[in-house]
């Protein structure tokens, strides 16, 4: 089966039953000491991010989430609350457990309160990793919501990005999301690093022995370098787009430390909600936003392209053409879930 | 005088008292049809926004809007007023007038909203030019907002962008502003189009005969290219960062044009206002985002770069410095504006 993956595998890939995978990936979250109700919610969110093919959010997080629990980075038996701050605004508390389910809970009530009042935020705040957060803003454009979530704040852990102009990494990968009700095939969603690559992709190129893609990573000189082994020098990925992305970095930073801060376990976020059927009816907003996305879906492409994509519809594509076939995993990642698995019973 | 500005001149500048610039100024909107109040705030926010050094934003649009009033392109005696739309949400209709007084208002109007229920939205529509869109953000910040300005939705008229992997100008640069308290030396504020450079560079190039930088324009194949020329040809300015600037933009034309379009006169805009006091005490949030600023301020520059800017700080000393000195123009600019108001005595 021809799978989408930015990974370049050795090994072969195993189609695995999307019920079997959530089934067996919840039974070693609740091993590792979650609620069933926090295992289920987890393994469905890696689940779902396989299935679109955004293999770095996906199940093989697993490993990595059990580490974190056994390390006590994250708390596996915490559960997510709403609590009122002592200045009557509304937040999720995290308690020190893992993210998704925190994320699931603030895009219920945001999107609640945004219904109610036009408008709404709501704080996330002492939590683990929030797994990939294009999902939460998608679910939030699937009920009619614009959805912003910015956030991170954890510098001091997490130095991986120079900032514009600088040669030292200082910043976080502070990603963005937005999501927004689109055309006939459903929300546009943003969801993006504000660096110029991933953290994670540093680490793939050293373990792959290979080189990054020109101009993502300076060494500690501030010299534009292609090799991974720079960054673990005191060398720093550059921001996306120069200025612009650092600047969207340096925001995403004042809101989620000095805002919402202290940053506890991995960062703090902030998700506004924006009822978008107080502005137009929504039959009318999907007829305007198609056309607009058809225009840019009929862009000629430019060389070394196939075509012009719409933020969003790419994984949206692939999982509808993959909920019927299962997930398709690297099978030494599968060999290792199985193996976790195997070792808790 | 040594003046920051990205024009290279041939002729010399001169110095202006500040009082005297807006005298004049808001006599040629008066003259040319505004109100009093609509003459004086347009020209306060022009000479603001060259006190800033932002130059593409200054007093040489005076010579645009006056054209524009002339042609009907935006009604000079249009005044902007709040209205309630009939899905029961806030809106400032400018009613065909210049955009920046819609601005003001909407901006005290969001940020006092949100002082009452923590956030709040405003849309600002029927507008033309809304002028330099970083100042009402930062406007929102110095009340202790976090402030989200996004929108233009006018690609009909202004189609100046490719899209990220197309070789067709579909979008305009529609640009991003955020504003949010900062450290000692007051708001962090990010002000940006979404592609690589606005399209006054392709005049200014073209008129001064001169390429363009490289990697930021390319032609109707979809080859980089350095020659002005090809934009006009069937060309195209790049997204800023890839597929992430042509993603904010993609968010922003829908919201503008799907969400609260149609787009009359020429864009429309979304203001969301959150009260950053509903999250920390002022106190410790700027205790908190200094830490932040004084590590970015501290980083070593890369090579080519004299220090590491914190987005809306460069604008802000250079007005604290030039506002004892006065405004410093093109002469050649002064003496249009001059003639402008000699022909309306």
């Amino acid at each position: 089966m021809q799978v989408r993956s930015k990974l370049q595998l050795k090994g072969k890939r195993i189609t695995v039953a999307i019920d079997e995978v959530i089934k067996l990936v919840t039974g070693i979250f609740c091993h590792a000491g979650c609620s069933e109700k926090v295992a289920r919610e987890v393994s469905e969110h890696l689940a779902d991010s396989d299935l679109c093919g955004v293999e770095s959010h996906g199940l093989m997080r697993t490993l990595q989430y059990v580490d974190q629990f056994e390390s006590d980075y994250m708390k596996a038996g915490a559960e997510p609350e709403i609590v009122i701050n002592k200045f009557g605004a509304v937040e999720v508390d995290g308690n020190g457990g893992i993210g998704i389910p925190a994320m699931n809970i603030a895009t219920e009530h945001v999107c609640q309160r945004a219904k109610e009042n036009g408008t709404a935020a709501i704080a996330i705040r002492n939590v683990g990793h929030t797994g990939r957060i294009g999902a939460f803003s998608e679910q939030a454009a699937d009920n009619g919501m614009l959805a912003i979530i910015i956030g991170c704040g954890g510098r001091v852990n997490w130095r991986q990005v120079a900032p514009y102009g600088g040669c030292k990494a200082i910043l976080p990968t502070n990603p963005y999301s937005i999501g927004i009700p689109g055309g006939d095939r459903g929300p546009v969603v943003l969801d993006f690093a504000t660096s110029k690559i991933a953290g994670g992709w540093i680490y793939a190129a050293r373990s792959a022995d290979a080189l990054l893609p020109d101009n993502v990573l300076m060494n500690s000189q501030g010299e534009i370098s292609r090799d991974p082994e720079d960054y673990f020098r005191g060398g720093a990925i550059l921001p996306a787009g120069g200025a612009k992305g650092y600047a969207l970095s340096v925001v995403a930073e004042v809101i989620a430390d000095a805002m919402l801060g202290p940053v506890t376990t991995e960062g703090s976020w902030l998700m506004i909600a924006l009822d978008t059927t107080r502005y137009r009816d929504p039959r009318t907003m999907q007829i305007i936003a198609e056309e607009i996305l058809a225009e840019l879906r009929d862009c000629p492409p430019a060389p070394g392209f196939d075509k012009v994509e719409v933020p969003g519809e790419r994984e949206r594509d692939y999982r509808e053409k993959m909920k019927s076939k299962g997930i398709c995993l690297p099978e030494q990642t599968w060999q290792q879930i199985l193996a976790l698995s195997d070792q808790f019973n």
